[in-house]
């Protein structure tokens, strides 16, 4: 690479005379340096972009951490081993179903509005359009959504149907949404050159529908067909609480998804070295950037504090598990219009956010649905109303900053944007929805039809772990101790959870 | 944006003639690039400066994760969800508050040495000042302040008396301290342009006293007025261990708050495209950061391992818990200084943290005081003499490096720096612990006359989680399976801990 | 540093004539213009390079707080605080030893081709061939190696021979591995300028043999010295499972892991800003390093799915602890050939180490070898499976975009570059495996004979965290609390576990 700097020395001579000789030594002296200016530029660009985007990455994958964690603890401690493999599975299962078809469905461009058709496999990746980095964000946003539907069917649900069902979520059902509504090709894109839904396309920027939306209605179903949990509402019909089995766990769990949050909301943007307005100012994507963090905390902790309050005036008491679920349900719903909101409007977003879990969860208790971690009205609810909320509040200025390059489109109904925008929303909503309904309704409906989906009432009562996982996850009292201790003949009447098989350290045996 | 790069063709023929309007179009078409090229320059360093800031949030962001671990672990298990609402609380309450008028207080410059002005609600933010990565990285730091306190006070406090000084020390108390030592218009601020304290300013580069002391000392004043928690004390007055319900969440926690602290010490420098001694050269501001990890690793190390073999001397055992606060004495004790010292000065700093707290724990045991996270002994304590240890260890060249523009400033005494630094170290101790005092001293003493802050003896001992928050953390074994196993009768006939509410699966009945 | 702009009427009249008084102006114009700009991009990519390596490096460290986690998990509750212990001064102990003289041992160059010589203590650093960030990068490697250990060696062996057998490892043993293969001094190195192991040098890009099998080796002859648990193999022979006591501490710690790998593989390139075939393009060094990403991720994932199934077919049931170690052992496999193989090499490098595993696992049953983590079979089985795969399907291109400069190297069997690579490869698996046995057998084999490895018999059946720190990790039933509920007294009868010392909360009392 020609070098950037200069001695007088060098110029003196070519600048002291003006032949043509000199010029053209001239001439070739200042391109070659501005050539390499403009390289070394572009590789920093690239650099600063990468990196963003791969530690964005690394964050949303960790969300995946968070979910294993929040499930493990909403569960009783008998199932345990059972949602945490599944929430494994997610990911590698996940890996390998992106990699070979799901990325190249999603974003294989250029192709049509409804599905892509390049780069399966990774062949001829990367590419102008996109680097590694872009496959390893998107894959870690897949495996995110059958995550979410893991909870609405957890503890009562086979593992093969879990199987089934997360491959054919992560490969097919979730890549065509995203393809619908992110891929530069999709008919309903914001990002969309040319007809673009209602002159505006759908602002879904971090995916409140493409990704929270599409887990909440694929657990809605699968959790609908299998019917609720043994025991979780009595014979008089009244709803019975089957606590999880350790706040600890959830707790873990939601401050991880909200740590992770931070490379699913601002990591959306994919580049920050943009200037706006010309480049060169101290605003610019970066800032943007700034924002979207800032408008996701605050939808969050609102929704959290508004849970906090409503909960002890319903209930009684100050519910951790229930702040959690509210400060998630928050998250979700900012997810759509993170990055064209004002941090005020967050707030709005998620105050709204809380009532709506609440309202979904007492109609969920009526209606004897049961849903073990609140995924489809929390993911399906708040992500729903996320989608309205960007139609309402979007700001002008920041939609032309985050969509740029198509002047005078459409952007929130209450800040004087017209109704374009919410009506896009409300059609991204149905046909979420819809597409959803079509394709993960059936899937699980023939599985219940083949036994395939719910677990025998024997192992839904005795739990999952001992019966299919090879045993309990916790043991914190051994035997041997025990059976050194004197006096111990008297616990040892009491039975055992179930036989241990032979040579296996049995769990502590109340 | 006007292009980087050119071909001969283009400039052979303004070269080749030096007529005045070649000479001008020449002029412009040199500026131009240049222009562009600064642009561009701008906003990569835009782009590195955010990136690296907002990672360093979200690192600090997870302390709070780290804190909510290490805190339920260190309780008893009937308080666990008491503790960890509260650290949910500290970053959502905080939030509200900090966007509101916390940030303003702290950073609304221009304004007086006392508190700042502008910037309420992020209005006309961001500015050329700052950006929203530095709003988050504040609110982060803000939030660690009241995780602090409520480590002190933990097992024993009404949840309103922690949500109301909560409030009060995020929005108010915090700002105004981290405005004196940490805003450009801080009265005691070493970035300060004129009349500093001393001619030097204070040195407290991430914290030590604006952050540890002060949620330190809060909790102190919480802890002594509302005394010890019941049985902490032997009718004899002899001292007994409360120990936490789970080493692995302290573990836990402690390596989550040593992962932070990565983007609390080392973040604080703000930026990182900076090179030192006019740029260039290998040597930059990068250095100084990556400097400052090491030396937050080395004292907290040191500090560590320290604190393993004295306590082996002192009790006998290898203690993991002991151990990890030592651990986080050494982080809290170097956070002042970690910027301006030299690594082997940071395992002097560690090494003598260890025995700060080893010595102030005595002394808490002598008094009668009881601290269940040991915050107060541990953040006000080893935080105090990180701030004398600056005054003492800070190198001349490294703090022209991090405070420049100032030739001749003072620095560490032991250095031959002086003792004008070492004295505005000890002013801002006094300062701290006297304004922290006079705030949340009368606060806890109101609400302890008011009977909002200690909980009844009747919630004590049964625990906060069942009396106010719905129930127990836990539950490893769940009825329902015990009642199916055959000979289940002989423990049905032991007690289950209080009534479980019906319709409620009740927590283990050992 | 000088303006990078300008306006026309700078230049207009230093252009306008041709004196030689304005030429040598306006080449110091232009020259002054072109210093600073490549002062700004040099300054620009030693940020970028350094914020990519510092965040890479706080990921590495995250992974100690995953073998923390693992290992507690994988251990009988009895043991937990033992081993967590280990794990927290594996980093302590480890900052102080590698910063005294391992960091210099292995990377102290210009040295000899066996051991560095210079920077003890940091000392002359930073310097033009590595900043602080590099240091602190290294020392987060050489703390994984000894963390691998200690799992191979859990439940039996005294904290004594603990510390002294980790710090040799770290400051000594590891750190002239890391030299041979990874210093540019190094003998086998394929970063060396001449001489090169058979015209190659050896491809460990992220330590498959320096870290993993350095690690898993150093455990082999810990746990074949000391034999196996007490009831490992029953009195006819049969192996019986000694049972962790928390599978989610085990899944949270894999996640970790996980998390911290894309530190540890990606972060290996140690920059990022670096433009391949000239630079200007859109593929560079983040393409290499988020294709390292995927090929972790592929890896993995590979070996995860092939361990459930494959254990599902052997044993019966879907288990998540094999999962885990599965997906561990498909990382120790690819990280050595992760930046130089295709994402779909990488499937099958997972494929066959899951099979590694599982073969390992099996032997070590038959030879009665029992490793609590069966870290020997993974890291050192898993490990030396991913030197040879390196040598098989490293490809042309990746091998000369990431050791670049030598032109015509040999690269993988199966790709067509010939056995060269493969036998450097072999070499290094026969070194590593001679060079850890000849330094750490007889370190454990001089521990055991002075009694100094093995914990007694006594403590082994009580557990070490009872007998020596200090108490149980647990409590999640206080006695206060059961000795106020009526009825207790009939459990009262039953036995505690131990006498807990006075003033101590004992562990629940079942």
């Amino acid at each position: 690479m020609a070098s950037l700097t200069c001695t007088a020395s060098d110029l003196v001579p070519l600048l002291s005379s003006s032949s043509s000789t000199n010029a053209t030594a001239l001439a070739s002296f200042l391109c070659t340096r501005f050539s390499t200016i403009s390289d070394q530029l572009s590789d920093a660009t690239h650099a600063i972009d990468n990196t963003y985007l791969l530690f964005s990455a690394y964050l949303v994958f960790a969300m995946q951490l968070g979910f294993a964690m929040l499930c493990a603890g909403s569960v009783r401690a008998k199932n345990t081993m059972n949602i945490m493999l599944t929430n494994v599975l997610d990911a590698a299962a996940g890996a390998l179903s992106y990699y070979l078809f799901g990325f190249a469905f999603a974003f294989g461009s250029p192709s049509n509005g409804f599905i892509g058709r390049h780069f399966f496999g990774l062949k001829t990746y990367p590419s102008p359009s996109g680097d590694y980095s872009f496959f390893l964000y998107q894959w870690a946003f897949a495996i995110a959504a059958a995550g979410i539907t893991s909870g609405s069917i957890a503890e009562r649900t086979q593992f093969v149907a879990y199987l089934i069902y997360s491959s054919f979520l992560t490969g097919f059902v979730y890549p065509i949404v995203s393809h619908w509504f992110w891929s530069g090709d999709g008919w309903a894109s914001a990002t969309r050159s040319e007809n673009l839904l209602f002159g505006s396309g759908v602002i879904d920027f971090a995916g409140s529908g493409v990704v929270h939306m599409v887990g909440g209605i694929a657990g809605l179903w699968g959790a609908l067909i299998e019917g609720p949990r043994l025991g979780r509402f009595d014979r008089a019909g009244r709803s019975v609480a089957l606590r999880g089995h350790s706040a600890s766990l959830v707790v873990l769990g939601t401050f991880l998804l909200w740590f992770g949050w931070y490379g699913f909301n601002p990591g959306s943007f994919l580049t920050i070295a943009k200037g706006y307005g010309g480049g060169g100012g101290y605003y610019g994507q970066w800032s943007a950037i700034g924002r979207t963090a800032v408008t996701t905390t605050m939808a969050g902790c609102t929704a959290a504090l508004t849970t906090l309050f409503s909960k002890r005036l319903l209930v009684g008491h100050w519910n951790v598990i229930d702040v959690c679920n509210g400060l998630l349900g928050g998250f979700a719903a900012i997810t759509s219009g993170c990055s064209v909101v004002e941090p005020w409007a967050a707030i709005i977003c998620g105050f709204v956010a809380a009532w709506v879990l609440i309202g979904f969860n007492i109609l969920a208790s009526k209606l004897k649905y049961d849903d073990p971690l609140e995924a489809a009205q929390l993911h399906g609810g708040c992500g729903a109303w996320g989608l309205l909320f960007t139609g309402l509040f979007a700001t002008e200025a920041y939609v032309n900053e985050v969509y740029p390059g198509r002047p005078g489109r459409p952007y929130g109904l209450f800040m004087g944007g017209g109704g374009k925008l919410l009506g896009a929303q409300l059609i991204q909503i149905l046909v979420i929805a819809g597409w959803v309904t079509a394709t993960m309704g059936p899937l699980f409906y023939v599985l219940h039809k083949m036994k395939l989906l719910r677990i025998s009432e024997n192992d839904e009562t005795a739990g999952m772990d001992l019966t299919r996982h090879g045993g309990f996850a916790y043991a914190y009292h051994d035997e041997e101790d025990l059976s050194l201790t004197p006096g111990f003949m008297m616990t040892k009447i009491e039975p055992t959870n179930g036989s241990p098989s032979e040579g296996q350290t049995s769990p502590s045996n109340v």
